[in-house]
């Protein structure tokens, strides 16, 4: 499995100096100044770092999607989402050791696991908000997936309030009421459809399917 | 126009205390105590505080997107990104107002406008990362656009280096080789195929047009 290198590559980039304003486990609040490819002068920018995510969009075999429903303190709102973890390891790790925590978030938010003969499919990266923060999830599909013996293992603090499987059709009714809000949910929705692994069809109340 | 209210109305949460670690006119870091609806015990969360956006889908007469290339300090690389841009008025600010930011940036950035009879479509909001910001954003679609005798006016602080119309089909092809990188672009995607504004057809190098 690979992940395009893409761009961050931090070819013809040179950081000039880097004062940290804020710092604690989750994240680190810097500004930086920097010397870009394309520009004569240098940059002077305030950067929110955070360590890389997993985000994974589970497929049960009869074809619908786990989502989990989850508090969110940033914003006072409880929504829906697909489950989503950030990643410990080291900014080089390889991509089995990326796909090994996703197995792990997947199981923990929503006791589900990869069924016998299911896999698990990279469907390459995004970047949540380049404008300030270097946050970079790392895409799957797990397909498929069953309920695990064990169930889920919430931490408390993650807040998840419930966990339920959508069909495409509901899915595409969610996004149409904007009940689907986060930019990882949409995101690989999008990946989803471009792969055609999932499709909507027509407008308004068109089908949709997960394929 | 409207958009829905939908999450993040704060109804049922209550901030017991926030110490602000750091501000300056882009973003705010603090740690909040909050009591939310479903939780008995209060959470201790930090969080960063951004200004909302709007993000914009430019559809031109022939149905080409309009994207820009955008050097991004916080991932070091240039991406092809949606226009998009921060909403300096007050957060109760009307539909109306946003809008108005929406085309102030299409034009700003890109050098096009509405063209006569075209209009800007609302299409609901998305939070870009709520696990740990508030960041949200306001999307529209603008159909049709058309290039404005008076050119862009970038600002040489947002390092556009190109601007340029693609198809559906190239937008689906830059999805699937992993060169669309940004929340923004991903999920207005997403938005815009759920509504039947983009179709994306079969598998692999099926076919995808704008209507």
């Amino acid at each position: 499995m690979q992940f395009s290198d893409g761009p961050a590559t931090d070819e013809g980039w040179e950081t000039i100096s880097r004062d940290i304003h804020f710092a604690d486990g989750h994240l680190k609040v810097a500004t930086e100044e920097v010397l870009s490819p394309e520009c004569e002068r240098s940059h002077r920018w305030t950067v929110v770092q955070r360590k890389r995510a997993v985000v994974i969009a589970p497929l049960t075999v009869d074809a619908r999607l786990v989502l989990i429903r989850q508090e969110r303190v940033p914003i006072r709102a409880a929504i829906w989402e697909v489950p989503a973890g950030q990643i410990d390891a080291s900014a080089d790790a390889e991509i089995d050791e990326i796909a090994a925590v996703a197995l792990r978030e997947l199981r923990e938010e929503t006791g589900y696991q990869l069924a016998t003969g299911g896999e698990l499919l990279p469907l390459g990266d995004f970047f949540s908000s380049p404008g300030f923060t270097d946050e970079r999830g790392f895409c799957f599909l797990a397909r498929h997936v069953e309920l695990s013996g064990d169930g889920h293992n919430h931490q408390e603090s993650e807040s998840i309030l419930d966990c339920r499987t959508f069909t495409g059709a509901e899915l595409k009714a969610m996004i149409l009421r904007n009940d689907i809000r986060d930019a990882n949910t949409l995101s690989i929705c999008a990946k989803l459809l471009a792969r055609g692994m999932l499709a909507f069809s027509g407008s308004g109340n068109g089908s949709a399917e997960f394929f």
